[in-house]
């Protein structure tokens, strides 16, 4: 599809370019470069058509003796012309999807377990903040140990709360009235992921190692795993949706879910719902501890984030809804960091 | 490049077609179906210009707080219609060049490092083949045995000969006047690979994880390691050229090797020409056994292909030069797989 198109946009362009259409824009050496250039960047023939190319493969692969490669037609520009495919096939160029080289052995998750177990003697687990009050000089925090079975208050000179706007919402605390209303006020996204186990029918049958295949409807993908190659099961995320259609399907019981990805998957490969096994379906907003996968500024970071992003009194707020990288663990670290520098500057100042 | 040329190549064509230039064949349904079109796939404005994209990246990228993204400038389009560019933007769109998904753990040889570890007990190594006979029943082959130091000679019913034709031509034989004559005329490419070991500078100050920096002139390109990213040092390809490039870079005392490509990479890689650490060269066509990288046939599998590509009474040639695959293993193997079915069919014909 990316090669056909590229070679179909060359041959318009070009023929386009040899009827004068950009005369008044283009020298005529200018005009011989960008043709010339069209004929490398499109595969064209030397008289300027696009006649298929093996840059996208052949009918046949070249093989031994005789058996020379064939190649294949070209995809007609009509058919290659659907938005609803370019939003798919483009996906991996915009910025935050591009295909990543490299990823942790184990899963994103590694990277939290990483650091946690280089802290653990600083981490509480089971720790269900409950008040978080201003002092004189400093902050006390109120949690319930789940542990243990009682509140307990642990005071510090600041402090950094990194907990999910809408969870943060309903604890009580000492913002000042703007703040409250700015946590309170910020929406968050709805999203589910369901996953399967499953032998691997997507490598052995189709070769598709990793990557996502766009579905219409409200499962919205299906995801192919990226590591553990030509084993013999794997993990295929059945649906990974947003918005309203996450709210919808989250709100259904777990078993209807999984009966509706299983049919979706089993119209893109056929005959292959029935290898999925032991499914497995979150919905972020109905997390306890997060309430939401991400936060969700209707237009883009707002008032309500600037305000967020300044200190209230010795209170600093962090994580990835306060950032410009809304949704990675880059963004949370990129906040953290920030704040970290910034309490630690208010400190020396004090100091100096 | 990709991106911004992509987007100027849409606006260009975008403007073309408002100005008419393709009403001849196109309705104004498609029109403005493909005017779509090249708004989502070059990124444009909603008044067709490209103004540049995060899909090129960031000039800042985004970040906590107040640091929201700022775009990059699009590159110009009079310089992306280099010629030389595209050469090598588009390499890994040619259908044997394109990114891996997998590589062989250690390297390409540990494949037939694996059918040695299987099959070592069939194989002879040291053994010089002098002599090609036939039989009226079969084959006799000659050899050196460079270990026992004397002449051995065997026989077989069939015989398959990979050795490269080059190596082969030297050989006494039985073979017919045409197949020798085919042999003997066979022409091999010239090939240089240089390699140093050195402090992983592209990673650490570039980024540059695996691929290929195309160079001008005799070196003809840098190639960085594709394995054990983010290791103390790694092997940098400093030199892979061909045709005459290589038969006089070939030709060069190693040393001189050395020192251009030390030279070349100072200059991509500013300073690090330094870092570079016990180099090592080969040149292909001296090596002697082989005698050149792969079979160069100068205008595709010609006459003399074909006619190798059939038996000469028992004797059966297999090998990357009698596929369409040339230069790689894979046209080996399917050579070889080609030559053991069609000696599989005759005998079984012969005992039916």
């Amino acid at each position: 599809m990316i090669n056909d198109t590229r070679g179909h946009v060359s041959e318009l362009l070009a023929k386009a370019i040899k009827r004068g259409a950009l005369d008044h824009e283009m020298t005529a050496a200018d005009k011989e470069r960008l043709v010339e250039f069209l004929r490398i960047y499109g595969d064209l023939s030397p008289d300027l058509f696009y006649k298929g190319s093996t840059r996208s493969g052949f009918r046949i692969f070249p093989g031994a003796g005789p058996e020379s490669g064939v190649s294949r037609d070209p995809i007609d520009m009509r058919l290659l012309l659907d938005e609803n495919l370019w939003t798919g096939v483009l996906f991996e160029d915009t910025f935050v999807m591009q295909a990543t080289m490299l990823q942790p052995v184990g899963g994103m998750d590694r990277i939290p377990a990483a650091f946690y177990k280089r802290m653990h003697s600083r981490i509480r687990l089971g720790a269900q903040v409950t008040e978080i009050r201003k002092l004189p000089d400093g902050v006390r925090v109120v949690y319930y140990d789940r542990t243990a079975g009682g509140p307990i208050s642990i005071t510090a000179a600041y402090a950094i709360v990194t907990i999910p706007l809408p969870v943060l919402a309903g604890i009580q605390s000492d913002f000042s009235p703007p703040f409250k209303h700015a946590i309170a006020s910020t929406a968050y996204d709805n999203a589910v992921k369901l996953a399967w186990q499953s032998p691997r029918f997507w490598e052995t049958e189709d070769q598709i190692y990793g990557g996502i295949s766009f579905v219409k409807g409200e499962t919205t993908l299906v995801w192919y795993p990226s590591d553990r190659f030509q084993n013999p099961n794997g993990i295929l995320l059945g649906c990974y949706n947003t918005g309203d259609d996450a709210k919808l399907f989250g709100a259904l019981p777990p078993a209807d879910q999984f009966s509706r990805s299983r049919s979706i998957v089993n119209e893109l490969h056929p005959g292959h719902g029935a290898d999925l096994l032991h499914p497995v379906t979150v919905a972020w907003q109905k997390v306890p501890f997060n309430l939401g996968p991400w936060v969700h500024w209707p237009e883009g970071p707002s008032a309500e984030y600037n305000l967020l992003n300044q200190p209230d009194d010795r209170i600093y707020l962090a994580g990835e809804h306060l950032s410009h990288v809304n949704g990675w663990q880059e963004g949370a670290v990129l906040s953290a960091h920030r704040v970290v520098s910034e309490i630690s500057q208010r400190v020396r100042s004090a100091q100096a």
